[in-house]
């Protein structure tokens, strides 16, 4: 079943990254690396923070989502494309479609946060409610492919937009080449496998830690279990991190790499958002903060070290800020 | 007594911002000028963020400082540089001396936040703590340079501080030619002013907006006045606004030509933080967050218009954010 994606996976390359770069950068800066002495001082190590929830749509997919957009050939989205999502996803593949001139349709579970559905909407995609959760809205995307022949954009598992979501990664070792280890939030696993992508090319002894919320662990259960895994459920409140599995493509990339997964308890991805609040001044969604909050957990082993926390997003609503600093 | 500021005006120009960019920007990525749906549907028009605040040390300011120690004389520094501070400019400055190598003293009044302090002194500035309030620490920098020989950086009134700072308007100008209208708060002047050169090289015709607050609106007051202005006081909640008077320096740049300026009382100010947080999941400063609330204030002035805010700062300290949040 992962055959398929062992070929995929060939696609993800530094040749493939390099090329997204070059892509994308001309709608796209790069985003900073900042030192903050604070968090250093409390982890113990020389802390930086890539910042992702700088780009626009406020996470890191919009680099995957325009170059997707950059390569997909014409005729393959002549019919538009179709997302199935929560909120980054729909978000940069909104955002990004309406630079291409590509029509985008983008399903959303009912109880979506309306302030992102306006967002969608506001990009020009069409919007549609529909189920409970994500899973609901994913499968109701096969019904939509069948009937009006739309592209489905399975995120984490098209090679093109992992070649762009590991411009992050360059970015990262040029700034800081010497860089000892890099904290990455796992959702559905792209943001860590294009990382380690750059990391093998440029520098494969650097650390690379993932991190998951103890209520969503798929990625970690299948690093013990040794063979891709799918959760019953995966209720955490850090959308980012509520995936029932790591895509497949990611997972291929990861497996015999990534040994290494920081699990977060509820109560610890709050606080997470609490201290990037305070010790650098960002709004941190629950995954993008969970790098942060890691880093503290395992503060022993950074020690004295040069370490990259990726704050991977921004997309925090009021009602999880105010729980955050209760 | 504006006399010597007229002849120091005529060095912040075109020209000097442009040698600011090729200087600065080996050291800062170009900040992101981004299109906010919500925002925009809230104002009633196009409104883009420049986000100043996700600048290394988290204002505007550190454009100056890197300018400033580019450019000044290694004779003039040989004792170090010495700022009077109460948040942003001294970390700025800090941050900056560091590259360059260059030794800088800090003095703060006696009760300023103990995180900027530390912040302040991880950069490897020697920290002093002097005096009830910013004018206490400011009168005492008098006697430092008397004794010591330092060269005193008064930030507003160093014409390579506005060259550099103008390069925040070069990157608006470049990403938005057909801005119709910019809101700039207005503290010391060096934004607002360095802003205006730019405009006035590029079109004059786009509406330059201050922002100050009703409690320590110098600038507005001068330009009632018609000459420049010293407050009694200015408590304001918004550090980067309270200011008992404008530079003269932007003070001279700016009276004949930025004759709008937009008062908030102190809940508008919170009500611009908590707006920020909501439509850009950006933690902004009272400063920073004022464009944003202006432009509510003022939102049929611009019905239809594009319009950038500026977000020019994003320190602000936890008890602020409660209280915004409240």
């Amino acid at each position: 079943m992962l055959k398929k994606y062992e070929r995929l996976c060939e696609r993800v390359t530094i040749k493939g990254i390099l090329k997204a770069r070059s892509a994308i950068s001309h709608y796209i800066n790069k985003t900073n690396l900042i030192y903050y002495s604070e968090l250093s001082r409390l982890i113990g190590c020389d802390a930086f923070v890539k910042h992702e929830n700088h780009l626009p749509t406020g996470s890191f997919k919009i680099r995957g989502a325009m170059n997707f957009f950059h390569n997909i050939r014409k005729e393959e989205v002549e019919h538009g494309v179709l997302v199935s999502t929560r909120g980054n996803h729909g978000l940069a593949m909104a955002w990004a479609a309406r630079w291409y001139n590509i029509p985008c349709t983008v399903v959303v579970p009912e109880n979506n946060n309306p302030e992102t559905n306006r967002t969608i909407e506001s990009f020009g995609a069409e919007l549609i409610e529909h189920g409970h959760d994500f899973y609901d809205a994913q499968f109701y995307c096969d019904e939509l492919v069948a009937a009006a022949g739309y592209y489905y954009v399975e995120q984490g598992n098209e090679p093109d937009m992992l070649n762009g979501i590991g411009t992050m990664g360059l970015e990262i070792f040029e700034d800081m080449p010497d860089v000892d280890a890099i904290i990455c939030p796992i959702g559905g696993g792209a943001g860590c496998a294009s990382l380690l992508r750059v990391a093998q090319a440029v520098n494969p002894a650097v650390e690379i830690i993932g991190v998951q919320a103890a209520n969503a662990p798929a990625f970690y259960e299948s690093l013990h279990k040794g063979d891709w895994t799918v959760l019953d459920r995966a209720d955490t409140i850090a959308d980012g991190l509520a995936a029932r599995s790591v895509f497949q493509l990611p997972y291929v990339i990861m497996k015999d790499h990534v040994r290494d997964v920081v699990l977060l308890d509820e109560d610890e991805i709050l606080e997470g958002i609490r201290q990037a609040l305070i010790t650098t001044h960002n709004l941190a969604e629950g995954a993008g903060a969970a790098s942060i909050m890691a880093a503290l957990k395992i503060r022993e082993r950074l020690a004295g070290k040069k370490v990259v926390l990726i704050m991977s997003g921004g997309n925090l609503d009021r009602k999880q800020l105010e729980l955050a600093l209760a």
